[in-house]
């Protein structure tokens, strides 16, 4: 697509919504807003300019037009935990990759593993299988752990980031370890931070779900989904190296050359540890992931793992932090001027007078494709689940399984974009997928996911008794 | 210093504050909070290591302590917009360089001050007397305007930074561009952002302060101390290149070299015009400083002036961030948790029953002091100056002059620290001056400074008739 063409088409969408007069019950700026923020994202997705770019021109417009108050409003997503945790993260995974532990546990990895691609992608399926339930943050499972793995296996195979080496393994394991992350995050209660908060809101309308029921409800479809989504982008995303019957040996080899673990190594490996326990029960100590990962950098700057030049060098994460603030900044705001609400009340009208399973499916899609519009699960699960909920149960849709499904979905609808979750932030990040095959991955996965947990979900549902 | 004596003084300094117990009527909280706030600022200053990693530290210690809440307090500093002027001030000082405009204005300034090192000390404090008027953000002044040229400058005649050749000419500049921008922060009611603060505050109490009553009161001292100030310096930090016989024809000849003006420097001319115009008449068509900045940028970004890697790049701008935005949230927390409250209060009883003289003598000495604890010439008035200005009159001081003598301190207490202003702190990442100067110097000219001001304004208040 010609430069031109990618400035237009996001200028021209945007100021068509512009200059539409706001919907009833919309606020002006909460419309202005809307048209700015679909400008943003298809200039995110276009890229006439690098996305840190696109997202500074979307806030100068909104500044400008005095849509966001750059005092009290445009700038808030800089102060959000989530936007320092992903940038921590980044400075964690350097620590991991300089220490020479990242590449250590790589090559144990492949040497487990390492004679097919394939099954390394499932050794990070179920790496996030095992450490999901004990794991609420999902960005720290992705950005913390598996990145980190991630990046040394493939780099250490010959794969890597911006030198026309990603396909031959990069890629696919980082699509892997992005649509894996998202489905164990559906599958355990305590796995995603915002599943919690659809048990919240459930319970308000009278609904229990614990955290067996729910485990109990998306083991199976999830499990289907776990094994058949990385065939799946074997299939149409395939790596170009397929077989490596000598990467074992290779991995061993290497794991003998390195010999002991260095001082900086066993000081990283503790570190990481400390987070671990931190992620895993922060919730019953109160402590926040972000804090965790806070004192992992600390830690790691103190004992000299990290210098201060590596984190001023990281400019991955500099990147990250600038644009996804700004997307951020943004969706909060449209949940603020009332747009969002207005919206889901809108819902309601669309589905009146249809069969239930008619409605809730239409509900259900429409939720989920609705994250295009989104930078983050618990925003998306806190501005509407209640509400779709609620229309749901008025419809005639069982409610515990209203309530369960919408849940499922508060994961599921990340599959999409590359900023619909802090998690694809990150990964995104490692530059191994471009954004195109990223989005349209993310399209056929999202598919095919409400396939699996539609069709065997529902028998399974219906054999559990919940409809 | 050795390194060991470098981390344990912070650590027991603030440790002996922590665990005394809170004076009555502050939040544990905040006692706790100032502890970690003094042993961060001990530890910037000492450095045993780079100031982003104390301040990360300290930030890490308020989490920990449970003192500040990471997700709702203890990163609100990233958000504030004084920490994105700095930072895209820093883009676009890098664009000033990039496009060669920045060499060009340097070496005009060469040709025409620039047979003597004071001559030019003189000609940016002129600078600055002249647009200090009309542009109310002293950062944007420091930072967007004189930060390019006095890097220029110092450049074109071998001065750099971090290799050292530092005080050949680059650390006396800078030193008189930091002094000379606050003491004509202090001269307009217009050349800084808390003045007119102050003016509303003086207001609320019945005391009417003009633009032209505060110029009055403050243009004789004020000269003076813009003469005095530079002429101090060039004697205690004197630069190594005192006289530059050759540096004007030298810059003839470079500027001849140069040729004509490149397109690159005409967007960079245009866009420093444009943000020069919304910096000045910000206030009137209620435009931030700060989305003049961000407009600045993103045409910098789009007209190819800079790229983003260029951003990306501007390390310095990065640390800044990270740090300064660490003490920002502390300074405002002392505050929100009432320590500032707490203090100013309990003042009044210190000057009770003295003479008007000697109790305002005081007051105004704690209140300029105090500002080794503030990072931002706004919070410091806006927390201090009604409660100050109360004490003051009930202690006897007329009214008028109690207002103005605290209102022009609400600049000239920033000469103390590298973080007391956001000039201070663009200026001070130059590089071109260590904090053991940058501490040391401070001091003395702020004891000079409230020498000038004290004798030189009474006699001339005095004559005015406004005591």
């Amino acid at each position: 697509m010609p430069q031109w063409l990618k400035i237009f088409i996001p200028v021209f969408v945007g100021g068509l919504i512009y200059q539409v007069p706001a919907p009833a019950g919309v606020m002006l700026r909460g419309w202005n807003l809307f048209a700015i923020f679909v400008a943003t994202i298809i200039g995110v997705v276009l890229k006439p300019f690098p996305m840190g770019v696109v997202a500074l021109l979307g806030l100068s417009v909104a500044v400008a037009t005095k849509t966001l108050d750059i005092a009290k409003e445009g700038l808030t997503g800089y102060s959000t935990h989530i936007i320092w945790l992903i940038t921590y993260v980044f400075f964690i995974a350097r620590g991991f990759i300089k220490s020479g532990l990242g590449s250590r546990i790589a090559y144990f990895f492949v040497k487990l593993l390492g004679r097919r691609t394939l099954g390394l992608g499932y050794g990070i399926a179920v790496t996030e299988l095992i450490i999901g339930p004990a794991i609420p943050s999902n960005s720290a499972r992705a950005g913390g752990i598996m990145f980190p793995i991630l990046k040394g296996i493939s780099e250490s195979l010959g794969s890597k980031a911006g030198d026309g080496t990603e396909k031959r393994l990069g890629s696919f394991l980082t699509q892997v370890c992005f649509h894996g992350n998202l489905i164990v995050s559906a599958m355990f209660l305590t796995a995603m931070a915002a599943n919690p908060m659809a048990q919240a809101f459930a319970a308000k309308r009278g609904i229990e779900i614990t955290w067996l029921s729910w485990f109990q409800a998306a083991f199976v479809p999830g499990i289907i989904s776990l094994i058949l989504i990385p065939l799946l982008l074997y299939f149409v995303y395939p790596p170009e190296l397929k077989s490596l019957p000598h990467a074992p040996e290779m991995a061993k080899a290497k794991l003998k050359e390195m010999g002991a673990m260095t001082k900086q190594e066993w000081t990283m490996a503790g570190t990481f540890a400390f987070m671990l326990i931190l992620w895993i029960f922060g919730d019953r100590i109160d402590v926040n992931a972000t804090s965790a990962a806070l004192w992992g950098v600390s830690i790691l700057l103190l004992s000299g793992v990290l210098k201060w030049e590596d984190v001023l060098n990281e400019k991955e994460a500099w990147h990250n932090f600038v644009w996804f603030a700004i997307l951020i900044t943004m969706a909060k705001y449209l949940e603020e001027f009332g747009l969002v609400t207005w919206f889901s009340n809108h819902v309601g009208y669309l589905v009146q007078g249809l069969p239930w399973i008619h409605s809730f499916i239409i509900l259900v899609l429409i939720y989920f494709y609705s994250h295009y519009f989104f930078a983050s699960n618990t925003a998306h699960v806190g501005a509407m689940y209640s509400a779709f909920l609620a229309v749901s149960i008025a419809s005639g849709t069982p409610p515990l399984l209203a309530a369960l499904i919408l849940g499922f979905c508060g994961s599921l609808f990340s599959h999409m974009t590359h900023y619909g979750s802090s998690s694809s932030v990150v990964l995104y990040g490692t530059g191994y997928v471009p954004i195109t095959a990223w989005w349209s991955l993310g399209l056929l996965v999202s598919m095919v996911n409400i396939l699996i947990w539609g069709i065997v979900g529902s028998v399974w549902w219906k054999y559990l008794g919940i409809w």
